[in-house]
């Protein structure tokens, strides 16, 4: 848990010692995520411009010590949390706003401005960003693009991925170079900007960012529809997808959340097997006809009460309390964010049903119906012995469930440490070797976060059959 | 101009003597792209499935042959133009539609598919494909993914790359692969699939595309603005772009491309400096609505006149009948097709009649504004030796001038052999190595279309102030 003594020297010499933290109390506080794990960092730097960060990279490399990058540590998945003898690259302290370039819609951004702040900005000159984790206030543009965070407006917006234009980075061999362009389209080759985006602090450190930005809409309306089962909500779903006006959001909630959030939420909703949310955003003299458009698509078999709802935003409050509630629930709650083609989405249910009542686990699925993208909650009672033995087993039964139905580990949580082993379950061998390979261009000597996203063997592919890699 | 001996035999066998040509007059056809070179396969191969694909690669890799995979040949950059001992590899066979999924929005195509073709099947459920290159109806969907190919309404719905969900490919190491998956959303690191699109077959052969479709809209509507200069246009350009109906196409032509639209086309357009094609879509009742937004901020210094355009159609076809009458005007034609961010559109064309009137070369722009994307043609006449040294140098001014503005070197033609040189000024060092190290990772012996894209060399980039490798 230290240092070499000839990094710190370097370090200090090029942060100052305000900005490189080596107590291990003061560490600390860097060393954990929203996975609840925690790790000991060996120090943290918190670096104030991109030429630090280059030459802290450099540092590091020739002193082969590991580097994890960290935001504000909402990740859940553990790709904040460092290993052992790691430095932790605090961006809290790259948070300027750049600019805001509304005749090209883009904002350039460091990477340690908080969502929030950016929406704020942005708002003001008419735009927002399209990434809206419900982490937004709290959670920076950096790590937003260091796990491609996504939230409901994706859905007609796109995640991180599709809302960024260029970068600035520092790779793992120690260069600074730009990537992408601040224009709409570009095909000039392989696009390193948008490669970037998702590889979780393993290829390159984002020191500046240029983000696409979207006129705010005029306004917004909302719809809420009841089901009797979830087969029929997601028969909704697809009718809803298939017509031309794109809800700006598509949320769903399975009977067990529902319940959840009237009780705890405060929600007034009547009694049902789903729920769905539908927010729908446009110009304002457009959004009566669009909202009806959606409404008569949302209608169909199983439909037990539709409303147009003034109040969407106690709806949402009540939807945003459901993931703090199941952790009171459920202290051990594990929450995935699983992406199903959306036709399987009531095959996915139904299969949770099943493995919820095979593995003794409660299951409560909410999350992103349009895109298939459910956040399916293993109420796991750490104390509960039968609990400890089973929750392994089930989780691993959902990933090759959602696997079967052509889906993938995540929708906008990303792999980290805690889904890494079940990467070799949803890649094929060849592309395992193609991310290892790329990997080793990026960081030759494997400084950057090591042991997340990728597994750590390339052996043991869904192919192969041997089950997933532990190592 | 000949496959070793054994390679033949072995690919004889694989595919059989009606899908292996190799007499020089068959091949030649196989030879050329858009952009009017012509190479001299050595063999043509047809394959019919990705097992075929496969073998081939494998086969070509233990041999050292190179392989140049074509769809169309409607590229204009070279890039499905074979080096010499080449096999090219046509994927006009592999056309199969394999599925459509209305229920999720996807279509699953064999690269061989026509993109005309799949949008009349996809629009038999209601659903088009966003990539709409002038080349629609003859162009194939590989060849679209290969270029990240766009087309006016890529502003809307964006380009290749944006609609891509999954691939099926064999990389150059002779292995099979799939990367993305068949859902909106996915965080699970790095995104090979969408990595794929704009590479130019210099990684891996696609042999199969899983589409992200989208619902048509009800209707469209047109308006044409018509203004003193280009200044004035660029300007309703951003103001357009700054509020929130999006239209689908925003196109734009010069002084000298409406001159032309108007005398060679057969449009009926007053005399201007510069006109605005300006087409929105959606829902039939909110059309008005929003066609009356964009008219609002079509209007501003320097119009001239501003009418609905019911006959769009006939504005369109003067549009596409512009890229041939230039070669007629001048059969040496130089196309490129530049992007700069849309706030510097007025300087990019302000820009290129000084170097038109520097270099004697006229030159002629038009193009998809809303994106900053602009096809800059210069008017070259091969038989005019003044013409023929000042092109080349023309052409490099007009690239430094876009890197310049913040832009990039094409949209959505791509890279191939003609911009391969100036790679090196659009992207720094590092960059350059890391592209140079991914390409070594998927094909490390090289063979899959060398010479295209990269520079030769990853010497001589912006940075190092050395100009453009050439090898």
């Amino acid at each position: 848990m230290h240092l070499p003594n000839l990094l710190t020297k370097r370090l200090l010499h090029l942060l100052g010692d305000h900005a490189l933290l080596t107590d291990p109390a003061d560490c600390l506080a860097y060393g954990y995520d929203n996975s609840r794990r925690q790790g000991r960092p060996a120090a943290v730097a918190l670096p104030t411009e991109a030429g630090q960060v280059l030459e802290l990279v450099r540092a590091c490399r020739e002193a082969r010590v590991s580097i994890t990058a960290r935001g504000r540590g909402t990740a859940t998945t553990g790709a904040a949390v460092p290993g052992e003898n790691s430095l932790v690259v605090s961006f809290e302290r790259m948070d300027q706003l750049v600019a805001i370039e509304p005749d090209d819609r883009l904002a350039v951004v460091q990477p340690g401005v908080l969502n929030g702040d950016l929406q704020q900005a942005a708002a003001a000159h008419g735009f927002f960003w399209a990434p809206d984790p419900t982490s937004a206030p709290y959670c920076t543009v950096g790590g937003n693009l260091a796990c491609n965070a996504g939230g409901p407006r994706a859905l007609k917006y796109g995640a991180s991925r599709d809302n960024v234009l260029a970068l600035a980075a520092v790779s793992g061999r120690g260069e600074a170079f730009r990537c992408g362009a601040a224009t709409t389209k570009s095909a000039i080759g392989y696009d390193l900007a948008r490669f970037l985006v998702g590889s979780e602090g393993t290829l390159a450190l984002i020191t500046e960012a240029t983000l696409r930005l979207l006129p705010l809409p005029e306004a917004r309306t909302g719809l809420r529809a009841l089901y009797t089962d979830t087969a029929a909500a997601a028969a909704a779903v697809a009718r809803i997808m298939a017509q031309p006006v794109t809800p700006s959001a598509l949320e769903f909630m399975d009977g067990a959340a529902l319940k959840l959030a009237r009780e705890v939420g405060g929600a007034d909703i009547g009694a049902g097997g789903a729920l769905l949310m539908i927010e729908v955003d446009g110009r304002r003299d457009a959004l009566a006809d669009a909202g009806a458009a959606v409404s008569k698509a949302a209608h169909g078999q199983g439909l037990i009460e539709l409303a147009a709802s003034d109040d969407l935003d106690t709806l949402w409050q009540a939807r945003r309390k459901l993931s703090p509630a199941l952790r009171t629930l459920a202290p051990g709650k594990i929450n995935e964010d699983v992406v199903v083609p959306v036709s399987r989405l009531p095959a996915l249910i139904s299969g949770l049903d099943a493995l919820s009542a095979r593995h003794g686990i409660p299951i409560v699925n909410f999350g992103h119906a349009g895109n298939g993208n459910i956040h399916v909650n293993l109420l796991h009672q750490p104390d509960d012995p039968r609990h400890v033995k089973a929750a392994p087993r089930c989780l691993a039964d959902v990933f090759d469930l959602v696997l079967e139905l052509g889906g993938t580990l995540s929708g906008e949580h990303g792999i980290g440490i805690d889904k890494r082993d079940f990467m070799a379950r949803a890649l094929d061998t060849e592309s395992l070797a193609l991310l290892h390979g790329i990997k080793a261009v990026f960081d030759p000597d494997g400084i950057l976060n090591p042991g997340k996203l990728l597994p750590l063997s390339g052996l043991g592919t869904r192919d192969s059959g041997l089950g997933n890699a532990r190592g």
